[in-house]
């Protein structure tokens, strides 16, 4: 058994301040300020040095009995606590979940170094802070941040560079021409700059276009597993920082991506789309190519665009459209069955007023003339 | 060349009488009972020693001619098999398929051991009857069970395990925290433990919230080719024993799966969705968050599931509803031009039916005033 | 750091007459026929011995000033070109995307051999041309041809085989049973050969049903990143030659695609699903098992095929009708509140029509008695 995955550096969870926590979550403390929190529980669970949360009414009973040192609890509910220290916040289990991140790192910590099975050029840049794991292959000219963990079986290739803290896990395929700000993480399978599909009927055939674009992505971006983002065509391919991308989600050439948009699993965008800031794609919807989605707009799950969406606007189905018009069309589609039973009906009743009137028509004249 | 990867051991096909795959079908034989089967071949090509089957009356003719030493039929056919022995079964090409999985293994088996490449921990624990091919990482606390292989680039985190004889494909990532159990069978490039997709907003940017649960995996599950299995948030993801997923598969967070469940390829589960044991999802489908699936549903192929869904219900379209408002409101949509052009139809027969009724109108107070 | 991935062979993009340039376009030339030219450029930063284009007459003025010493020119646009000489072509813009070809390769070539990480079986075989990247691993009876290249974290199982001038990228699944055909660009992710999604209920379990074919890949095939070919249950899934398909696209066992055929990012193809040559499948399409699709049919994005295409028919929506159908029923359903409201209408005036008639039926009978 000759080589050793590098052992995971020990996580000792912090010991924080019930003001400091108050302070993380910007929202006022009531009780001892002091008090020593070295972790996150239960209601009923949490011992005197613990946090825990009440965001019910229905929990007014448990937090009256539990021992928490301090709990965060909704504002608005009317909750006697025995705890040494309150804050109230707007959204107690969204507060908890933040302070749970504050106790429990998003990712292990390992030893730095190269692990002895990886393969590194020579004129690879790796810094001493950062971790290269297993079976790890880093290409000529590539560079890894201070603080950069690659796993295990990570790829990164001709000139590509993972910023300062990222976290790679693995079998992360990075290829050349690609660069990767700081603090990101790519999870196991995601694939950085792949061909875009580029191709020219030429006779019979598909002739190959050249992608010899790259593929940018800035600061805090977090990509799900098994994702693909392809290099562009000729320019780059780029991912605005702040954005997080789920699983499975497809990136064409030359998609332009702006900050802290959301792409939800499933996710295709086509060739050149275009996303603007603070954008929300919800699950297995796609934008053709060459489109617009405005900042702040939000695409339905499954909806399919094929126009481009303006600033903030929410759209729906497929082809997507703006979600009033398109619950309005909906109930028209559900009434449908409805809608031609009343026509049947009507048809009928036109019929037999038809029926009615034709003696009174035949007469008609003969009464006309007779006036 | 300083490295080979493991021998195949060598797979015997093993000799059954004709009674032992009588037996095996739970069908009756006719014939000659210790006839000896030495594999399974086609009906014009099969010998005294192999089995063929009769699905339909066109084969007759052949049935007749072939020299298949055991011949499946097809109950309710008049056949008259030449062969030595008969079974007569319900479904005689499923019965031929499962025939053939006596004889041939789904997986190759491997020298046990572990390859001169892999990196394992110190403190994990290997089998000695496992088989860890090359390029493997096995992180710390991790175990891999009895008669499991691990094919070729194979990643476990730290204390995951694998169960006895499960088989790993290659380039699968196992992140931490995740339990699999016996028997199972994953496809390259699945990826199981990955962060579940939650973020909080927080003023301009979106905060990640811990993802510290992990994934609780069954006995005698399949998961196809690039799937993807994400960790609970705070609790367990879980996928019931005897579920089968197909390829390019994405199962969020806390998702939970019961036993016996069939995902075909491409579908997505949202967060805290929860599926009944014995469903079915189709191709492309989706299920909302938090949404449940129940026993024994079937959810067709690309349908979106919006609203919890019953015991037992088939349900198809999107937003999906049961099959029979489905194909009756798809009839209605197919139906809608004809009905466009009946209710224009319908305008002008009413417009006419107005026009011709005004003189009577005009004449009709007279008249009345007349009476 | 024991181990060093492979150099790349430096590309020196080659020099070109532009006559030659001319030829490969199969267009005819206008000025100086032996020019050299180096490579690519924008139009306006263009040098003597740089090739660049005009698609549109609002480029006149930059294509007058500019000092390209070759320009590709749209057919029937009034352009006075300063440049030594011009080609006439009727896309220009796909003209450049072509020549850009000639001076840039698709892949990076790198140093032949097999890497000193690699795991590559004794009876293997490895073309002395072919390049064997780092933590590759070929199994017993494998064939790499002349010129391939196996970029890093690649797997090739039991008896597989990837022809002439392949190239794989890092992390690419060959399962056993797989042949691959010369010039085929595998991206990264990719997995051939996986299990078809095969099961007979048997009880209260799904028994697994042996998947014992292979996967036959034709000439100058590319697969994107994360896509899935899964074998045959008894016979092979087949691709034709120069078949290109984008990421994450899902084909499942026994199907059989033709020569020339697209399909973009997200497609799945059930089982046992035959696709004609030069057929297009736009993204995240897909089609039930067992369906023909015909030679050159087109099927649009997100389409759902329930149906057999026929030949050169281009389908959309879900389930797929042919175009002209789709955009009809499109517009109706678009019309329905309109036709809805137009519904109420009519009914009010009938109603209307019933109200005011009445009284005449009343007298009518008294009428005609009369008469």
């Amino acid at each position: 058994m000759p080589h050793r995955p590098p052992r995971r550096i020990e996580h000792r969870p912090p010991v924080l301040r019930a003001d400091a926590i108050a302070a993380f979550l910007e929202a006022p403390l009531v009780g001892d300020a002091g008090r020593e929190i070295r972790g996150p529980a239960a209601l009923d669970h949490a011992r005197e040095d613990q946090v825990s949360f009440v965001s019910d009414g229905k929990y007014a009973a448990a937090a009256a009995q539990s021992r928490a040192g301090l709990l965060l609890v909704q504002e608005g509910l009317n909750v006697e606590a025995a705890s040494a220290a309150i804050v109230r916040v707007p959204e107690a289990r969204i507060a908890f979940q933040r302070v749970l991140g504050l106790f429990f790192p998003s990712c292990d910590r390992l030893e730095p170094g190269i692990h002895e099975t990886a393969a590194v050029a020579e004129d690879a840049s790796v810094h001493p802070t950062a971790t290269v794991g297993p079976h790890c292959t880093i290409e000529s000219g590539a560079s890894i941040g201070a603080g950069a963990v690659l796993r295990s079986h990570v790829f990164v290739g001709q000139g590509s560079s993972v910023g300062a803290d990222g976290y790679i896990y693995p079998h992360v395929s990075i290829r050349g021409g690609v660069s990767i700000g700081a603090r990101c993480l790519l999870h196991s399978g995601v694939v950085i700059g792949s061909d875009g599909f580029g191709f020219v009927r030429v006779g019979d055939r598909h002739e190959k276009v050249a992608q010899i674009g790259g593929v940018r992505i800035g600061d805090d971006v977090e990509i799900g597993a098994n994702s693909c983002i392809d290099r562009g065509a000729l320019g780059d391919t780029v991912i605005g920082s702040g954005t997080k991308i789920d699983n499975l989600v497809h990136i064409a050439h030359n998609v332009q991506i702006g900050r802290n948009v959301l792409l939800i699993a499933q996710v295709g965008l086509s060739g050149s789309v275009t996303i603007g800031d603070d954008a929300v794609l919800a699950g297995q919807a796609a934008v053709a190519g060459h489109l617009h989605v405005g900042r702040g707009a939000q695409i339905g799950g499954r909806s399919g665009v094929m126009e481009n969406i303006p600033e903030g606007l929410r759209v729906f189905g497929f082809p997507a459209r703006n979600l009033r018009d398109f619950i309005r069309l909906q109930r028209s589609i559900e009434d449908l069955p409805e809608l031609a039973r009343k026509l049947q009906g009507l048809e009928a009743e036109v019929a037999r007023l038809r029926q009615e009137q034709r003696p009174i028509d035949a007469d008609a004249p003969a009464d006309r003339t007779a006036d």
